[in-house]
């Protein structure tokens, strides 16, 4: 499908009176999150790579036209003015996997009005979305420590996209796997994956069906999953299966309901009673950061986390705060006033000092020489500044960021996000751009 | 890209065990919801038709098998077996726009054991995901009392393909349009959306922003946003371009920030008393079923509400506690006996009768003359029964369903679900699996 069609039909409406109006002057747009989610003290900017696929591939054809036509119940050759318009702009954003904050740009896109605002809408699902999934992801990574943590959201996130989404965005803040075959096989992502309760009832009997999985896969580790009828039996059959065997160190049991701690500890002494010490227990069943926090505080003997639903719709926030807001046009630093949604104008930077100290500035201030500036140009002319960087650039930042979040701010209940600051410079053009409106544009109408 | 990938791995290593084991007789398995979540009365079945379109398209070709090879770490050779696998099977299913209730059968697959094993994660991800955001906007349409309800979610589901789903999925429960562009071009619903804050923005003055806007779509009914600024002041401004431009009963105003009740009395007085009694006030803003009940309740005068971001996310409700249980094998009722998810064994059909009072019974008992079956056949030998109906079915059956609910399974706060009662029969056939799978299979493994 045509990147263009990927839209808001307000957004049309607007391109449409800018064009009409000669308003094709660049206008600066800027993506941020307003607030944090409760129970978030940090977010992890994720989306950006499809964000700039999806720019580059943007391009209104004639088959456009005519959807846009329709949508609007006008003429096709209304809408000749748009044909063949694609995004020529600049874009400047913070990296996959920086740790951000509440007010800090993701994004910021400078382009000819009307397309600056075309691109709004799927900017804005690109970014929420992925950066939302991917701020969870890496509490579930933070709460295992250091155990290996693997995806199994797929049936239950919103459409396949969104399961290839929560694939990739928990590799890139530390998963250990995936047990999507689509993404696996498309990213070059772990796949793992055994078996289901439906399996073992497939069977006349629990070990039989274990033993029939041993002989169809004789090359891979294989995990048992223990709980369909009984634990502790099961538990045991997957004992006599794995000595029988000899599947040993390779081979793991998995426990996916009921009171983990308990049946992981019974599963533990059954599995060490039988010599079977280095046979891992995997958890899954409805897990998430914080049920693997309580778990790993128990000190439940679970070696690996599966966590699946609630982290790939990431459930206590499936949606951000965030805005795509104009803050330049045709050289006019710009904003909104109303309500308590007031948003500074300009060109931003984020100056980060350690432990993500950070301060929210103007593009054209500088950087005082022990701070590292967040944003950087990703795009201009609307070709990529440099190829899409693999996975294991984001991957990188982001462990190296997490390790510089002071703790309460990683913490998993009760976490408390750092605030950046605005420097002077962006308070004293906010200052001023607000008296601005209020002269010139408030008060003739109060009349 | 094929649909066979859409799965997860472990449906992989079953499909390869029962192949090797030489089971591949029909199983069937039953989809449904365990636990309406909290807050909701009932859900609205969907996410069937495109269902059905995924088992259509469902085979395993060439480059499929490389994509499994390659996840299960395995040579191609080995997964020979699987080339040319489609969906053969037969599909039982509510309709979509039903209303449903806990434990009742979404649908059930009877097909080749691998092959209905394999279809489990993209089944369980569609149905589920559909129902939520279903059931969510239903509410939304009964919390409006009659009162348009549009669709503006695209900018925050989990991506573009949840977004089109939400746009089909309000039309399906009684919403008037779309603001998604590609939705609306794709399955012919009524486009809308105006303008952004930032168009406001753009221009030295709101009245000039608003007078542009006007030139530049002369054909259509306009809505202009009036609360950039300040809210009474645009209201004004707006009232102003609407008179002198003639626009009367076509236009409106929205109002998409700050406390909607005020903003829009206050609205329609300044409206009002400048003669423009039929303009309507549009609403919107992080609107979902019990901000619109509140405001019904309080008697705001909102003409039309613009629900987004909570509800195309099903946002108190992101997921669905559903499941894919096998419940028959080779002829034999199966079922899961631990903790405290067992399922009811064998195929089955739901029984209703006047105001959702239903009863879940197996497939092949007779309903009594005043109760009708919600389950039908949809496919056969992999086809399906019928062509995929128009969407306006789904529209009627719903309309019609909902307006049989009770009114505490209806409301907004605190709804009580119906709770579907068991035959006899159903329920003396899972005793005796229960008591079969005592005897078979745990007792041996209790030794």
């Amino acid at each position: 499908m045509s990147e263009a069609r990927k839209t808001d039909l307000y957004e049309l409406t607007m391109a449409m009176a800018y064009i009409h109006e000669g308003m094709t002057a660049p206008a600066t747009f800027s993506l941020f999150v307003r607030d944090l989610p409760p129970e978030r003290g940090f977010l992890v900017a994720a989306g950006l790579e499809p964000a700039l696929d999806y720019l580059s591939d943007f391009r209104i054809g004639p088959g456009d036209l005519d959807a846009f036509a329709n949508a609007l119940g006008r003429p096709t050759r209304e809408l000749v003015p748009l044909l063949g318009m694609s995004f020529d702009g600049e874009v400047r954003a913070v990296p996959e996997g920086t740790v951000v904050f509440a007010n800090e740009p993701l994004l910021e896109v400078t382009a000819p009005l009307p397309v600056a605002q075309l691109v709004e809408t799927y900017l804005l699902n690109l970014l929420s979305h992925q950066t939302a999934v991917a701020s969870k992801s890496a509490r579930c990574v933070l709460a295992a420590g250091g155990r290996p943590v693997m995806d199994f959201a797929m049936r239950r996130t919103h459409g396949l996209e969104a399961g290839n989404a929560a694939a990739r965005l928990g590799s890139l803040v530390g998963f250990s796997g995936t047990s999507n075959v689509d993404a696996a096989a498309t990213l070059g992502l772990p796949a793992i994956g055994t078996m289901a309760h439906s399996y073992i009832e497939a069977f006349h009997s629990e070990e039989s069906a274990f033993h029939a999985f041993a002989r169809a896969h004789p090359e891979r580790p294989l995990t048992f999953l223990v709980d369909t009828y009984d634990t502790d039996g099961g538990t045991r059959s997957a004992a006599r299966v794995i000595k029988s065997r000899g599947l040993g160190a390779d081979s793991a049991i998995r426990l996916d309901s009921g009171d983990l701690a308990d049946q992981a500890v019974r599963a533990r002494r059954i599995l060490d009673s039988a010599g079977l010490t280095d046979v891992l227990i995997v958890a899954s069943g409805g897990l998430d950061e914080y049920r693997v926090d309580r778990l790993v505080r128990e000190g439940a003997p679970i070696d690996v986390y599966a966590v699946g639903t609630r982290v790939g719709v990431s459930a206590d926030a499936p949606y951000l705060d965030s805005a795509y807001k104009m803050v330049a046009y045709d050289g006019r630093p710009v904003m909104k006033l109303s309500s308590a949604k007031t948003t500074a104008p300009g060109q931003k930077q984020i100056f980060r000092s350690h432990g993500c100290s950070d301060v929210i500035a103007l593009r054209q201030e500088r950087a005082a020489s022990d701070v590292r500036p967040l944003m950087r140009p990703v795009m201009r002319n609307g070709q990529r500044v440099t190829d899409a960087p693999p996975l294991s650039e984001a991957q990188e930042r982001f462990a190296a960021e997490v390790s510089q979040l002071p703790p309460e701010a990683r913490r998993i209940t009760g976490p408390l996000p750092l605030r950046p600051g605005f420097s002077d410079q962006l308070k004293a053009l906010t200052s001023q751009v607000r008296r601005r409106i209020a002269s010139e544009i408030l008060a003739p109408e109060r009349v």
